[in-house]
């Protein structure tokens, strides 16, 4: 099953519920745009491709469940209220606003009533989400390629199947190696707050029989310095015009420490995460999330800060340029310098389409 | 109270038991060197100034408690059991070899009997810790000038009382600052896997009124790349000859993200900390820890990581000397190249004695 999933018996979105894994597997089922905004928000559904497709998918539901009986009401209310507040959901990733304005662009392209436009944003979303698994596979292809037989490789955050609508990014690199046969070795940063990699990336590893083990994010230095890992391979949330990297809390002091060590250094990123417009990270908005995700952890069972604690949670930070080997997208790997690559294969994206 | 004391009505060690803080501050009492090995292992006593003298004073146990009734039987027990167990507890801190070699060569300097054995190295053991507190001090009052009023600081794991006998090294200097009326912030590394930052550091800067927000490990290089931070203190558990330091996992990536923004990194290290030698940072030996502690974390009420799911867990790492600013020592504040001046106050250390 996919990680997000259009229903077309029931005209509904199914989701699962990430928060939760792995102690239990369950899934949602959202009818609401309003539900899936909060859905995104408090990252029952996370990853920025994954996240880009359940918001095409919201958009359908709030063109399905629209009142207004006219053509333009209805692109009204789209464009007002319902992209407004999937958009708000969360800052950093930017396939969020690419995915809305995707079906944003075919609910007015189509011709016709409000059916004819409810069924063009559906069929877009749907159209988001299937590339998404097309692009990831070309990725995955690109990436693998990279990776020798007997290779220890260093992941953070969660890049899978869960992070996309199927397959994966980084992991979806990893993934595609092992199927190739290449032996390979994770060690999965756990990535705190949230632990995506200890809960969701060890959890995926566990299902395609890849080994691994998982490290705290303050251990990547040590094993790369002691020379145990030849590659890291990292998602994005979104990249900027020349190359700097947003993505997970963490990833940034795992580029240094990668580039110290002469490790090459991979983010896997499909050009719906590149942002063409922002010259560099500096312009790129950080959401900083619930000091709760920080202070709400036990030691031994026990609370493990005290009472009245206060805490920052920045949930992505920037990694420049000058620190990335190169970048894996769909239409192949882009090496520095990496302005005029990254506009290449933008373009290539929207002519493709 | 100190975190390591001896009662001398009673004849044993009181030890604060740091695994249970912030939810709860209890002492415990020992009377066996074996349970002082025990509680270094444990980490009910952690951080390596605090290390050192649990150790000393286990020695004072061991003589206490020795069944041999010759001076020779009673030396020979202490060099060929209770000191081998005692530096088995933990490889990477130094200043454990450090504490009980020098209470074994006040035990054969001591003239007499058995009894004069024995009060020599509890006599010994008492001066380790009262010149614990005493370096510390004097290691403040030179970091704290190196802070200026407005100061944010990063601050990893825990180095303050509760690292040492008392005051602390880093967390002294900040410490230090905030009693010389500097306002001054502080970012605290939780410090995973074991979470002294959250846990420890958090608690003791509460105690102490001094303002501080949590952030995770993967945090600190987001606050240092956005200039928010102005310095960088952390302790050491060893450090070579030629200036590497060897500190909690995690103070490597720390370094790297301070070094990339020109942001000072100081390492707070008392001459017992100073291991001659060893050429460098790639000779100092790394624990590596029970996975357990890095698998045993709840997300959500619920456990983090698969069933079964491995881990590896190295409890330090090696910053080179090249990422270091100065180093703080109770003889001042040493710049590089750090090779001569290590000698030379590892010199004057053993002068003063």
């Amino acid at each position: 099953m996919r990680t997000v999933e259009w229903d077309y018996d029931r005209n509904g979105l199914w989701l699962i519920d990430q928060r939760l894994l792995p102690a239990e597997f369950r899934k949602i089922f959202l009818q609401d745009y309003r539900e899936v905004a909060r859905a995104i928000k408090d990252m029952v559904v996370r990853g920025a491709p994954a996240i880009g497709a359940a918001a095409a998918f919201g958009m359908a539901l709030a063109a399905l469940h629209a009142s207004g009986s006219s053509r333009e009401a209805l692109l009204t209310f789209l464009e007002e209220e319902a992209a407004p507040v999937l958009k708000a959901s969360r800052p950093t990733a930017v396939n969020l606003f690419w995915a809305v304005d995707r079906v944003l662009r075919a609910a007015r392209n189509a011709t016709g009533g409000p059916d004819a436009v409810r069924e063009a944003i559906l069929r877009e979303a749907q159209r988001i989400a299937d590339e998404d698994v097309e692009t990831n596979k070309r990725m995955a292809e690109y990436g693998a390629a990279l990776i020798e037989d007997g290779d220890v490789v260093i992941h953070h955050c969660n890049t899978g199947a869960l992070a996309t609508v199927d397959w994966g990014t980084a992991l979806g690199v990893i993934r595609m190696a092992h199927e190739q046969g290449k032996r390979i070795h994770v060690l999965v940063d756990e990535t705190r707050p949230r632990l995506q990699g200890a809960r969701l990336t060890a959890w995926e590893l566990e299902q395609y029989g890849i080994p691994y083990d998982i490290i705290t994010d303050n251990a990547a230095g040590y094993f790369l310095s002691r020379g145990e890992v030849q590659k890291v391979f990292v998602g994005a949330d979104r990249v900027a015009a020349n190359g700097d990297v947003a993505n997970k809390i963490g990833t940034y002091m795992l580029a240094l420490a990668a580039y110290d060590n002469g490790v090459p250094f991979y983010p896997v990123v499909p050009t719906s995460t590149i942002d063409l417009s922002l010259p560099d990270g500096q312009a790129i908005p950080i959401e900083e999330r619930d000091p709760a995700e920080v202070l709400d952890i036990q030691y031994r069972g026990r609370p493990a800060t005290p009472a009245h604690a206060s805490a920052r949670n920045p949930a992505f930070d920037v990694t420049p340029h000058r620190l990335v080997t190169a970048i894996v997208t769909e239409y192949g790997v882009l090496y520095p310098p990496f302005a005029p690559e990254l506009r290449r294969v933008v373009e290539m994206a929207e002519k493709a389409r």
